[in-house]
C-alpha cells in the first residue's frame, strides 16, 4: 500500500515538515526506535496495557455507544459529560500513534471498529457530536462558550490526522474534513465570528490544512484566535476563557490553564504557517511569564483547583497545587511547535522537564490509574485512579507517551538536533535520500554519559546539535568525538545546543557527558510557600521524599541541611529501577502531642532535632506503593 | 410602652437567659455603653455611614424592590440573585441591634418602612421568598440543596428577634412566626424531612423559640440538624453542605466554611434548650479539629476559593487564603454559644482575636467598604469594594459590629464575666434587682492595663471573673484590688478566667495588667507554608507588614531576625490612631533583574541581605491606604 508508506514517512507528532516559518523540521514517530529501559517499557505498557484498557473503559462508560446511539444503532439518551467524545478521539490518536511506531494488527482492527462507529454517527452536512442529537439538535452551536463542541471536533481532527499520517487511511481523515468543511462553512470568513470556550481546535485545523493543504482550514484557526478578546466578546469576555483580551495583546498565562496552553499550542501553529509577528511576539511574553512566574519545578503548570486555572504570579502551592496533567501536556506541545519555530533549546529543556516531572507522575508504572491532579506535597490521601467521569487526562498521557519516539531528534537546513537522551536508534532523513542512522548508548536519565554512533551517514557535510540541559553545570560538561576530545566546542550558556560540523564517517562516535550531582533548587523569594526550602533535583528529575522509604519518621517533619552529602543508589518501585537518593537529614523530635497551631516561636533551628537517614525518590515514580505522607519542597538547615 | 422596655431588658444577641443548659447568660446590648477610642467610633461609623449606605445599596439593587414586586406594588422580574433578600433581612438585623444600643427615630422609621415592605410581600399562608413568586411558585421548596430558601427564613427569623428584642414592636416578629409555622407545616415531625443546603434557620428558629416558647420550632431546628447524614441523603450527601455524616457524628470541619459554622451555630442552640449529649460531643470534636488543625492565626476560617471551603488539614495558603469575612463572624457567633454552654474561656479568646483580627479587616475604616476575602499575603490587588454581588458580609459586619456591645458580659450563677475589655460602663443585672454597674478604665487593644470600677454593687457577695488572654505572659500578669495586690490569685494556665469573690464595696477597683509585648508566633510544621516564617502578634492583634509603611522595600522581601527588638509607636492610618511596631529587619539586596523562578541554592541566609526600618500595623488597617505587596508571616533569620 504505497499510500501507507507515504503517509507514515511524514508520521510526525506536528508536521512542520513543510511550514515556511520553522526553523527545524520534526521527524516521523517511526523513525526512532527506543531500546531503553525506561521509556521503552513504558512504551510497550502503553501499548500493551493502557491503551487497552482505555478502550475498554471508554465502551463501559458509553463513550462508544454514544456515537452507536447517534447513528441510530442503538437507542436510549447521551450518557455521561457532554465532552466525552474527545475522550475517544484521543484514544484514537493515541492508537494511531502506537501503530505509527510498532504496527500491530489487533489494534488496528480496534481502531478500524471505532473509527467506524464514528464515521457511522456523522450526519450529511458534517456535523458530528453525540450530545447534540435527538432534542438537542436545536442546541447545536448555541452555546459554544461552554459546550465543548468545536474541542470536540479539534480531538477528532487531531486523531484523523494521527490516523492517516500512521497508516494512511483516509477512513476517519475524511470525517474530519467533511466536519472541518462544516465548521467553515458556520465560522469561516463572512460568517458570524465564532470559536471554542475550550481551546483546542486551531491546532487540529492547522494539522488538517498540513495535511491536504486547503489553506481554509488554517484561515478559520487564525480567525478563531484572532475573535478572541473581540469586543464585544464572542465568548463571554472573561479569562477564564481566554477571551479578556485579543491574543496578540496577552501577556499572562490566566484562567483555565489547559485551555490556555492549547490556545498557544494554536496560535504557534499559526506562526509556522503565516509568520505572524504580533502572534509570535505574543506568545513569546506568554512564555516568559509562564516560566518566569508561573510553574512548578515539575514543569507542572497550573496552580488553582477553582477553574483549574493558573494562579497570580508566583502563586504556587504546593498541597493544593492542581497542576493537571493534561496542562502538562499542553506545555510539552506548545514548547515542541515553539523550539520548531526558534530552534531554542529552552524549548526542548522545558519538554523534557515537564515529560519526566509532571507527566509521568500522571500515570502509575503499572500504566493502569491516573492522576488528574499532580500535588508536590501531600498526606497520603491523594491516589491515582483507573478512569475519572472527566476522563481528559488518560487519553491524553497515551497519545503522548504513544508518540514519544517523534520527540527525541528535529532535522534543520544544516543537520540534526539532539533533544532527548535514551538508549535507541534512529534513521533521520536530513534530505531526500541523505539518511544519517544514530545509536544512543545511555543510561539516561540515571547516568548522564552518552554515546551517539553515527552507523550510517550521508555523504556530505552536516551538523550535529546536541542539547547540554539547563540543569548542568557547563564546566563539567565533556565532549568527544571517536575519544578526541572537543569539549572546547561546548562554548556559551548551559540550555543550548553545541554544534559539532564535519564531514562525518560511519562509526563515528559523539560521547557527551552530563555530569548528575544532585542539586538543591531554590525558588524565588515571592515563591512564599518554598521559601527556606529546597527541592531535589538529580539530572532531569526532580525528587521527593516519600513515607514508603521512610518508615521511622514522616517526611513533612524532614529537613535537610545545606551542606548535605548525597548517596545515589539502585533501588526498585512496583518492579522498575529507580535512582534513589540517601541523604543525612533531620527531623523534629519535639513533636507536640496537643498539635498546637500556633504558638511562641521558639527559635526554629534551636528545636530539638534528631538526625535521620531519608531516601529521596523519583517525583513522577510516587503514590505506587502505600499510601503516606509526600513532600518535594523540604526545609533546609543553614549551614552553621 | 411597657412592651418596648420588657424587650429591651432582654436584647442579648442570643438569649441564653433561660437556657436551662447554660452555665453563663448574656446581657442585654443595651447594657454596655462603649466609651473607647477604639469600639466606640467603629460602632458609631456603623450607625451613621455603614448601615444607612448599606439601606441605599439594597435600594439601588433592587433588593427592596423584589418585596415590593412580590407584594405586588411594582411589576417586573426578581432582580439578582436568588439569595438576596437574606442581604434584606440582615440588614434589618443590624438596624435592631443598633436600636437596641443607640435609639435613632430615623433609622427606626427607615427600618419600620422597609418592615412593612416585607411583611406585604408574605404569602397568605406564610410563605415568603420574593425569588419563589409568579412563575416559580411552582418550584418552592423543590431544590432545598441549592436554592437557600429556608436560609433567607433563617436571617428573617434573626432579624425578627432582634427586632423585637430592641424595640418590643411584634410587626417583624409576627412575619417571621408565620413563616416559621408554614415551615413547620412542611418540615415538622411526621412529614417529609427538609433542611436548607446553606444551614443558618437553624439558630433561627431557637431564638423564636425563646421569644415565644413555641417548642415547635425548637423541634423543628432539631430535625433540620438531624437530617444531615441522612441515607439515602435529602440534601445530596457532598460535605459541601456537610451532609456527608450524622452531624452527631462528625469530627471535622469541612465543606463550605460559612456554612459548617452556622450548623454549629444551631447545634449550640439546640444543646443549650435540649442538653443533647452528642451534639455536645460533635461540638467539641469539631471545634478541637477547628482550631487545631484549619484556623488562620487571625482566627479566620475557610482555606480555600474553590466551594468556599475548609482546606484538609493544615492547609492555610495565604495569599490565596479564602478566609471570607462572613466565616469570621460564623465563628465568633458559634463560639459565643460555646462560651455560654460551658463557660470556658477558650471560647472568649477566639471570640476577640477573630473580632480584632478576622472580621474587623473585613470593613474599612470608614466604615463603607468590604472584604469578603482576607487574604494574609497578597501583592495590592486585592481591595475592598463598596458592595457585592453576593452581598452576604457586608450586612454581617453591620450586624456584628451593631450588637458587640453584647458581647463584653455574661452572667453566671454566682457573679460576673468580663469577657472583652475596652473603656466602658456597663450595669449588669446580676439577679433580679441587684444590679452591678461597671466602669471599665483601658486604653485596651493597645494597653493591656484595664482598671474596672465598681461604681454600684448589690448588698450581697458575687464573683467578678477576669478573663486572662491565651495570648498573655501568666508570669507577667498582674491583679490588684483597691491598689492591693491580688496577683497570687492568678492561678492556672493563661485562656481563662480569674475569679475574684468578695463581698463589693461601690467604688471598688480592681485593676488587670497583661503586659503586651510583641509576641513572634510560628506555626505548627505542618502548615508547610508558613515553615521558617513567624507572624507578630501584640495584645490580640495580629501585625502584618505592608508597603505604604515601608517605601524603601518590597515587604515580601522583608525577613527579621529571630532576636530582633521591637518599639511600639503611635500613627495614624485613614484619621485613626494605631500602634504600630517598628522593627530592625533584612531585605533581600539580591534581587535578579532576570526574575528566575528556580535556581541552584544559595545558602538563603549567606546571600547578601541590607539592614532596613521596618514597620508593621494592625492586620485589621491593611488595605486602607495606597495600593502595594503586604504579608503576615515573614521569615526569621535564625540567630547566630
Amino acid at each position: 500500500m504505497k499510500s501507507t508508506q507515504t503517509s507514515n514517512r511524514r508520521a510526525a507528532v506536528v508536521d512542520m515538515t513543510a511550514s515556511p516559518y520553522c526553523t527545524l523540521r520534526p521527524v516521523p514517530v517511526s523513525a526512532v526506535r527506543l531500546t531503553d529501559d525506561f521509556w521503552a517499557p513504558r512504551i510497550t505498557t502503553n501499548r500493551e496495557a493502557t491503551i487497552p484498557s482505555q478502550l475498554k473503559h471508554c465502551e463501559e462508560t458509553g463513550r462508544i455507544d454514544n456515537f452507536r446511539r447517534a447513528s441510530g444503532k442503538i437507542t436510549g439518551e447521551f450518557v455521561g459529560i457532554y465532552f466525552n467524545d474527545s475522550d475517544v478521539y484521543k484514544w484514537m490518536e493515541a492508537a494511531s500513534w502506537s501503530l505509527a511506531a510498532h504496527p500491530d494488527a489487533r489494534l488496528e482492527a480496534d481502531l478500524d471498529a471505532v473509527i467506524a462507529e464514528v464515521a457511522s454517527a456523522q450526519e450529511a452536512d458534517g456535523y458530528l457530536d453525540t450530545y447534540f442529537t435527538g432534542d438537542r439538535i436545536r442546541l447545536r452551536f448555541a452555546n459554544l462558550k461552554d459546550m465543548h463542541e468545536i474541542y470536540c471536533a479539534g480531538h477528532l481532527f487531531q486523531a484523523a490526522v494521527a490516523h492517516f499520517r500512521a497508516t494512511g487511511k483516509r477512513t476517519l481523515l475524511d470525517v474530519a474534513l467533511r466536519l472541518a468543511d462544516h465548521l467553515y462553512d458556520r465560522f469561516g470568513p463572512e460568517r458570524k465570528p465564532g470559536a471554542c470556550g475550550h481551546e483546542e481546535a486551531e491546532m487540529g485545523l492547522v494539522e488538517l490544512y498540513r495535511v491536504v493543504g486547503d489553506r481554509r482550514y488554517l484561515d478559520l484557526a487564525k480567525r478563531m484566535i484572532d475573535v478572541r478578546g473581540a469586543k464585544p466578546p464572542v465568548l463571554g469576555g472573561s479569562p477564564y476563557h481566554q477571551d479578556h483580551q485579543p491574543f496578540k495583546d496577552q501577556d499572562e498565562m490566566i484562567g483555565h490553564a489547559v485551555r490556555h496552553l492549547y490556545l498557544c499550542c494554536g496560535a504557534a501553529d499559526v506562526v509556522a504557517e503565516t509568520g505572524d509577528t504580533e502572534l509570535l511576539q505574543a506568545l513569546d511574553r506568554l512564555w516568559q511569564n509562564f516560566t518566569r512566574k508561573k510553574m512548578y519545578v515539575t514543569g507542572g503548570a497550573g496552580s488553582r483547583w477553582e477553574g483549574e486555572a493558573f494562579g497570580a504570579d508566583y502563586e504556587l502551592p504546593n498541597t493544593r497545587a492542581y497542576t493537571e496533567t493534561c496542562a502538562a501536556i499542553g506545555s510539552v506541545m506548545w514548547n515542541w511547535r515553539m523550539l520548531h519555530l526558534t530552534g531554542l533549546a529552552q524549548y526542548a529543556d522545558l519538554i523534557e522537564l515537564t515529560l519526566y516531572n509532571a507527566i509521568l507522575p500522571g500515570i502509575s508504572l503499572d500504566g493502569k490509574s491516573y492522576f488528574y491532579q499532580n500535588p508536590l506535597a501531600d498526606r497520603g490521601k491523594h491516589r491515582r485512579e483507573p478512569w475519572f467521569g472527566c476522563a481528559c487526562c488518560p487519553p491524553n498521557v497515551a497519545r503522548l507517551l504513544a508518540s514519544l519516539p517523534g520527540y527525541f531528534y528535529s532535522t534543520g537546513d544544516d543537520g540534526i538536533a539532539v533533544h532527548l537522551y535514551a538508549k535507541s536508534t534512529a534513521q533521520i532523513e536530513i534530505n531526500p535520500g541523505a539518511s544519517v542512522t544514530i545509536r544512543q548508548e545511555t543510561d539516561y536519565p540515571w547516568s548522564g554519559d552518552v554515546a551517539l554512533h553515527l552507523d550510517s551517514v550521508p555523504d556530505r557535510e552536516f551538523t550535529l546539535y546536541l542539547r547540554v540541559p539547563f540543569w548542568v553545570d557547563d564546566e563539567l560538561v565533556t565532549l568527544s568525538v571517536n575519544g578526541e576530545d572537543q569539549t572546547e566546542a561546548l562554548t556559551g550558556e548551559p540550555g543550548m545546543y553545541r554544534a559539532i560540523r564535519r564531514q562525518w564517517v560511519a562509526g563515528d562516535t559523539v560521547e557527551l557527558s552530563l555530569p548528575m550531582p544532585v542539586e538543591l533548587v531554590e525558588s524565588h523569594p515571592y515563591v512564599l510557600n518554598n521559601r527556606g526550602r529546597v527541592a531535589l533535583q538529580r539530572g532531569p528529575l526532580v525528587y521527593c521524599f516519600e513515607q514508603a522509604d521512610n518508615p521511622e519518621f514522616d517526611p513533612w517533619d524532614l529537613a535537610i541541611g545545606s551542606g548535605t552529602q548525597f548517596k545515589s543508589e539502585g533501588i526498585e518501585i512496583d518492579g522498575q529501577s529507580v535512582i534513589a537518593i540517601n541523604v543525612d537529614g533531620l527531623t523534629r523530635t519535639d513533636v507536640d502531642p496537643q498539635d498546637t497551631l500556633y504558638s511562641s516561636y521558639s527559635g526554629e533551628w534551636d528545636e530539638d532535632f534528631k538526625p535521620v537517614s531519608a531516601r529521596a525518590i523519583p517525583y513522577y515514580a510516587w503514590a505506587n506503593r502505600e499510601a503516606g505522607p509526600m513532600v518535594v519542597w523540604v526545609p533546609v538547615r543553614p549551614q552553621e
